[in-house]
């Protein structure tokens, strides 16, 4: 998907939410249990009740992972079934040399049909480039994320300045705002702030955010740009909302929320 | 795996030598191309024609995923078909927050069987931890990669020292000699020295190395300690040794001159 066609499709919606999709077969409603396509099922109904309120579905693959094989297969029909009109993530966190990031970009890009995929850094330039090469597909690379564990490296000094900072500013140079984005966890608006002087025009992936604890104004207010730039992501909050069979409803609920909210900051 | 058991097959075979499967649809031999399971009959030929060579494999997951779902499947089957004796590394450099973690660590231990998977440290102890809470299963973190990129982030200066020093340090408090492993790419011999003294009782896996060009015995030089300490991996050389018939005899015969070279070390 182009930067231009996921601009207009935040426009014309008023949201920029993802929903994520870390689907936990021991999380989904009782009644699902007993499907014969339990996760795919629980998947198409989040996908169909909040379709017309969010412009990015994101998949953790280690969802999809811990159940082997037949994860990944589910991964793939689930992405299938993601509306073409929609950003697709792989939230797979990658990252390794060339020759093995090339099938990284092949398995994400050209086998799985997903808009973008996450990557993390540390293994520096020849690690990221192969997933800049492809058109209308995107790197997101971890910058700074919204954990605890964030302080033990991200957060580190690296000649004045923290080397989540040296990391956005070199990356940055490797791509450009129709094919790179980056992760940045927003625990402080400093922090959010701070990556949005370093990168003005690329699009942020911010995790984490409660849609009442003023976190969402706060991310909005710090970083929203005037193509929007942010892709705000939910995934337990609106996908576990209900336990029962009419979990889409509360699913939409949470979601109508998030956006009702976003639109408030056009 | 336990540690003691993994030093024995080590002394027992006189071999620290890890055999990468990092196997390219691409790059089999021709008349496997036909073979109705291709991938996985080129994966069973090497394996049985060096595993008295070998006390480990890798299979590098971005060539399966490549596959898609499939790719999956026969990775599943690629573990199962390694013999109980050798030490089954997943290389995913996989990286997430704890939830995301726990569900890796699902994936790669419970369902899929490997005794360790490769992290990438970037987001920090709450994304290694999960993984080290495993009897008898092991967390393999990035030091020191041998790619150019890995100039980028990991050589920066963090106070003194180099990012993959105080990676290496901290992480090596999070866990144990048994349970924890560090990737260090040997690209200089002074590298690989400074991590030893580091972490002098952890294993190193070693990628990379040739075997003729002198790297192995300065790696061996370096960072052999008294229970060997070392993995050492060669993918490529070994697996498309020959492209013909026989070539799992051609790969036999490179892993046994890597096997042979080693014996000289113990």
């Amino acid at each position: 998907m182009t930067r231009e066609a996921l601009v207009e499709e935040i426009f014309r919606k008023q949201s920029y939410l993802c929903v994520g999709l870390d689907t936990d077969p021991a999380k989904i409603p009782d009644h699902l249990k007993t499907h014969n396509d339990p996760i795919f099922e629980f998947n198409k109904q989040i996908i169909d009740s909040t379709k017309d309120l969010c412009v990015a579905y994101k998949i953790n693959t280690a969802f999809y992972e811990a159940m082997g094989a037949q994860g990944w297969e589910i991964m793939q029909r689930t992405v299938q079934y993601i509306p073409s009109t929609h950003f697709k993530i792989a939230d797979a966190k990658r990252g390794d040399i060339g020759n093995t990031a090339d099938q990284y970009a092949k398995a994400f890009f050209d086998v799985m049909f997903f808009d973008a995929i996450t990557l993390s850094p540390y293994m520096g330039e020849d690690s990221i480039r192969p997933f800049l090469e492809h058109d209308g597909k995107w790197a997101i690379v971890l910058g700074l994320t919204s954990n605890k564990g964030s302080a033990d490296f991200q957060q580190l000094q690296t000649g004045g300045e923290m080397l989540y900072e040296t990391a956005v500013k070199k990356i940055s140079k490797w791509g450009d705002p129709g094919n790179l984005m980056f992760v940045a966890g927003a625990t402080k608006a400093s922090e959010l702030r701070n990556i949005r002087s370093i990168v003005p025009d690329n699009f942020l992936l911010v995790p984490g955010v409660g849609f009442q604890g003023g976190s969402l104004k706060e991310v909005s207010e710090e970083a929203f740009n005037k193509e929007c730039g942010l892709l705000v992501n939910a995934s337990r909050a609106i996908i576990y909302a209900g336990k029962k069979e009419d979990f889409m409803n509360e699913a939409r609920e949470i979601a109508l929320q998030y956006q009702h909210e976003m639109k408030g900051y056009f």
